[in-house]
């Protein structure tokens, strides 16, 4: 509602009478999206208020008060109980205007030695790292249905497709391996973008700092954050930056998903019946009585190309400008969030789906036929003395002039690695090494949060 | 509320159970996402009905009945009185739920010789049509704001840049006219995007057809397309299709006025100070008492990338996939609402942002020295005769010794398009032309929406 | 060698030293990527020439002189005779430069009242031009192809997917229609491309015009144009726009061809075992003496999806900057190059695979099973008064107990587009009208090209 | 050449004729896009041969031949002395077919235990572990260069700019080390992507593994892996998403570098005048003479927008398949290549410009009129007791009425990362850290290598 729009609710207003329409362009979404923020925010302008007081910058009652205050709209908010008027601008300001109400003189004195960027930035950044705390534990916790997947069907068998052509033997077991090895990799390099998360920007004010003696280590650890990121201009740089390279990392889990959603469509089709979705999973047609459709699935892997779609948006929203802040980063949001929203969802999804998965070894034995076979028989005579290029031919003609028998038993491969040597046991403790990191990363956030809060 | 869920509410239902978080998963943003199209399947399942009747698949009596529900339901949702709720799975269900309650027998016999996602694809291709009207009634609106500032601006001085170095002299005139005429460009284009719109896919049921006599031309007709559709499968393909040649139609727009939002953003600089923004336009800092923000042209300039990204993901979202339907489709419905959405702000706030722009014609003035005279005086001394390439260094050498003095009121650009001769009286008859197609084009898809309608 | 090079040998060059790695960095890779260019720069060169005597700014036996050199340089050019040397920074200096050395004085005429972006536009135009027509002609003749396909196997039943799933009863000859419909849409569509490349930009120099009295129309004409492009900055400004247009087109086209090769390469896996792909389509594999690999498909289909990251890189480097001329757009020319070629040899290609596919009509067949005429059953109970609704849940009971027995012959769909109804007169007529238009278009460009050689 | 292609060059040729233009669609740019390969897959394929004697299926005098011709050609290739026809596919198959003509039966031997995929794997992998580090080591030194223009200007004024408006006091230094800053960001998340390359795929053969006692983890020891990549499908996984993330970070490296090519074209403007450009960066303008045009500035920027672009098309090539290997990988290298080559060359003509720039105090200095300091006007007022929303209002009335008289002295920021402390010490550090394990990694390899060749 524009047209309800009144003057003295944004924090630079001066009086001049505001055009509905024009607020409502510059508003966006903010009023919707900020919601997700303003938890993170009052963490934030409480750390911030501890470090006033602590440098002399504020009285410590007014701290008190000020903290408490913030607790309250924090767990207000978590709880889904905070609004932002259309009004308000943003989060932060509807935040400021709420702690104003709530602790008068000490709300007005908040702001001191900050800037909205800082505050937008410190929000943002405490947001992203809880974010990705969840993205990882989701991602190790799927990580272990598809290892317990690969356990439970170890050794049957499987035909292993390359040009999506029926090429050598393969297992359940090693399926399920390539997968859970894939998002144990996603695992560790989340604790690159840990990294560059794991500064803290507040005291940048809006990118030059401030003429105060702030002190910018005292609330980096209070907030639990490894270091300082010292530059203030740099600050306002990794808007886009850091938003771009949590969302990259997603893409990334997503592009390792997406290859075994595709591979469940097809092994589910009745031209392959080596997978048997359930039904829950499963939805009708509006015409078609005898119809039974893998709509999880299509808008699972749909979502893994979503992602990649939103990870753009926030790469050319964020990118094409000079240096410091530019009004530009607030269409960086948006897509932040539905991208992030979506990325749990189908991690979470997957995690049911996974187990829930239906083997039909029968039908997947049956499609191993001998010619699975063709180049470990080469291998065999390879063993008996024959150059490789030679054998290569040499079975080649076997396979002509129907003489081709291979000896599928003697034919397993028991490197690291291979269908008789999963390494499973490797890539269970590897999982847990990564929840290890999760959980007690997850538990200094937990721990700095209680020292902010703490009366 | 997934909690809630219904199971006789989906139009696939048998009688199962339903899981609660896998039904939100597939269900996603269509119950809000789908309200934009519910008054377009309103009138696409009317014409279907009507087509029915026509062909005696359905009683008139019973066509007249459902007509004219859909009527009323078109209306209400028009007025924002419809919803969709979450058990209903998305907006195609809920209006023939609607439908089912208000005519009984008939309501359960609209649904012939149709798929759902048949319906999908034809409330989707008659909202993209009256979007693609809208944005382009939009963008003719904004054209004509540029002739005008040009017209009004004519002949004011302003240095012409490249490289992002002053270069050449033009006007304000020369500046405006550029995106008058880019905008031209893409209203001629637009026909081009509406042409793949003019196909109605009314009758491709599941993507194969039905077998029954309906009538495509007919309803075709009906509806106010020129043509039919034909192959039921690619009726299926152009799901993204569609959608993508929108919006990077959209892009191309976007891209135009990125051009002009970054001239406007460094022309009100201080340190150039050829522009000033309204007050209405601008915002001000939490923390800065002296600024004056352009926060108008920067969330301009960043919905222009916005646009991009959000093209990026419908082509995302739609690649990567075998022939006919999938349901990874149902996540094009989102980015391509966002982006008409954001398309149509944009062009709104700039057809108020141009006329509102203040011309400061002294500091342009000072800003045009002698050094842009430069080539301009190259030519002059070739129509004394020296080749060009020997003009050109002895400019070079006048600049060097400080002794270049070019008779500027000699060197205005007459040809056509030049500062002397911008072409207005052609432009406005060409965007004249323009409208003249986007009205009655309109007009006749309102007298289509008539003819449905008619009791 | 950017090592050797030569002070004297670009347009501007007033006399310092170059600085070899800094040169090699802006040349970039113009001296290989500028030789597709050069036949089209003579051309619009000749045409200056031609407009420059005719307005008198050069001697009418100049101009002979001129346009004879350049008829051989374009010739030379043509035949892969013409090269750049990397110190000359790009074709239209090295084109400027063989002028010079051929006709002396005249040759030094040649840039007067234009600037090199004026050039490269022109060329860039002139190569878009043709490049648009010879992927249009090449789209129309694998259109045909797919026409053929499907008139030869119009009866061939197949079974119809959706989501994957077997759906429908559908034919070879449905199949075939989708894609060559889909490639009608898009040979419309070309002609919005066209319109967009329909202008002249000659006479805008560096984007704000020459003043002396050039005759815009006149070259215009020459060219084949149909009209100026009037606004010099925004002939500047639509460096990007055109490539884009040209690129997302045939994006499009790619996104129909993907589809059709993602089919292929499914229904020619040994589970589906629809078509074969001929031998010559086909690699073996370096270990597996069995293996047939698709590989023609996998590298088409590849490009298609390789065609929108070129897409994105030309979006990417053409957005982002104010209006007028930046040196960034050189950057455009690769991709737009890179994507235009693999666009031809991907279309070639298909033109090829298509009519060597073989159908296997027995497994097709085979793979329809009763399920598939589910819906059709029950449109055949509606036919006998039942509403819709109940039809479709009395077949869904006949499914469940084993009564369902469809009467597969009365069940085709006869309506316009049905597999009973191909309409493959109609569409031949619609590929021979755009057959007509592309002929006619190219024919006006090679008259035009002759007109501006004629001695 | 496609039409002198020999049929017995591939290494699964059996014998029938090929196709020339479907060779050519096949083998795209590979025999020069591998050349960049080939000294990888030399050094890849001696560890090999290493191993395979190692666990006894390779005599020890054959390997030591095939190591030492490997070695040889290892060289030629580095020495751009190894080419690789077209009718030879690869350079996988080059490679091979050379080894065999020098070893004879050895190099027939050579291919046991692997398959090309495998081969393709590793030797993406070495090329690109090889690649990381290069562009790790250009951005340190690039870092250095803001170092010190950060350390050479520490205290000289400039405007902060936010909004692209004059809006706090800050200095060169300050405006130097945000960059600095943002490069060591990278630095340390370069780490993360180097994790994802540090596992040895070799062994993975066709992605299924061999049945052949073959040893991965010393194979991979012996090239300077820390671990093996287990699965077999995930190696094979890994085509696309390991070149996606190291591109996505050479994009972030130049999202920061875009930001101060952006503040260097702006600055260099005469509207600004705060830095020039030294001659040796800018070029001519071919129509007027006192042009000096920032090209090097320009195609910089450029780049970092083309690297999006490139990222894309790896992004969209790699994504929508199923697991395990496809023909449509071969479309990654390209890009891949392209990307890295356009990335090292930006950043080694960045290290050149960051010193070459000139400053010009004077100009900045005049540019930071009293305004700037109205915030931190407050912040003084602030001091003396004032909350800060109080002390905002009462400078805005100060600026209104003209009373505004910062004391400019007392107000800069000595907090941490402020201009009064810049942190450079710091930043030295850390740059040294980064240096050191750029160094320490780089000799590991440089050591794997020597053991791998050692006779």
């Amino acid at each position: 509602m524009p047209g309800r729009c009144r003057v003295a609710e944004t924090l630079w207003g001066k009086g001049q009478p505001l055009d509905a329409a024009i607020h409502a362009f510059t508003v966006g979404d903010d009023p919707v999206v900020d919601l997700s923020l303003v938890p993170h925010d009052a963490l934030g302008s409480a750390a911030h208020a501890r470090m006033l007081a602590h440098v002399g910058l504020l009285a410590p009652e007014a701290a008190t008060s000020l903290v408490a205050a913030l607790h309250a709209l924090h767990d207000e908010a978590r709880a889904g109980r905070f609004t932002i008027r259309p009004e308000q601008e943003d989060g932060h300001t509807a935040l400021e205007a709420a702690l104003v109400e709530r602790t008068g003189e000490a709300g007005k004195r908040i702001h001191l030695a900050r800037s909205r960027n800082d505050q937008v930035l410190l929000a943002l950044r405490l947001f992203m790292r809880e974010e990705l705390l969840a993205l990882g534990a989701r991602t190790a916790e799927l990580a272990g249905t598809f290892l317990d997947f690969a356990e439970a069907h170890a050794d049957l068998p499987l035909p292993g497709y390359t040009h999506l052509r029926r090429a050598m033997p393969s297992t359940f077991g090693l399926w399920g391996m390539a997968f859970a090895e894939g998002l144990l990799e996603e695992l560790e390099a989340l604790k690159g973008v840990w990294g560059r998360l794991d500064r803290c920007p507040l005291g940048a004010a809006a990118g030059f700092g401030v003429p105060l003696p702030i002190d910018r280590e005292y609330v980096a650890r209070l907030l639990g954050f490894s270091r300082v990121q010292r530059s203030p201009i740099d600050a306002q740089d990794s808007r886009g930056r850091h938003e771009a390279a949590l969302l990259t990392w997603a893409c990334s889990v997503a592009g390792t998903l997406e290859k075994w959603l595709w591979d469940v469509q097809l092994y589910s089709m009745d031209e392959f019946g080596f997978l048997a979705l359930p039904d829950a999973f499963t939805t009708g047609s509006s015409i078609m009585p005898q119809k039974k459709n893998p709509d999880v699935v299509e808008l699972a892997r749909g979502r893994c190309r979503e992602l990649r779609g939103l990870a753009h948006q926030v790469e050319a929203v964020a990118g094409g400008l000079p240096s410091s802040y530019h009004r530009d980063f607030q269409l960086l949001k948006r897509p932040t969030l539905q991208a992030l929203t979506s990325a749990k969802a189908l991690l979470e999804v997957l995690a049911r789906l996974v187990p829930a998965l239906k083997v039909n070894a029968e039908k997947a034995r049956a499609a191993c036929d001998d010619t699975l076979y063709a180049a470990h028989h080469a291998y065999a005579l390879v063993a008996k003395g024959q150059p490789f290029r030679d054998a290569y031919r040499e079975v080649g003609r076997q396979l002509n002039d129907g003489s081709f028998q291979p000896d599928r038993g003697a034919l397993t491969a028991t490197h690291l690695g291979g269908a008789g040597n999963l390494g499973l046991a490797t890539a269970r403790e590897e999982l847990a090494d990564a929840r290890d990191w999760l959980t007690r990363t997850h538990a200094q956030q937990a721990e700095a949060a209680a020292r902010v809060w703490a009366p």
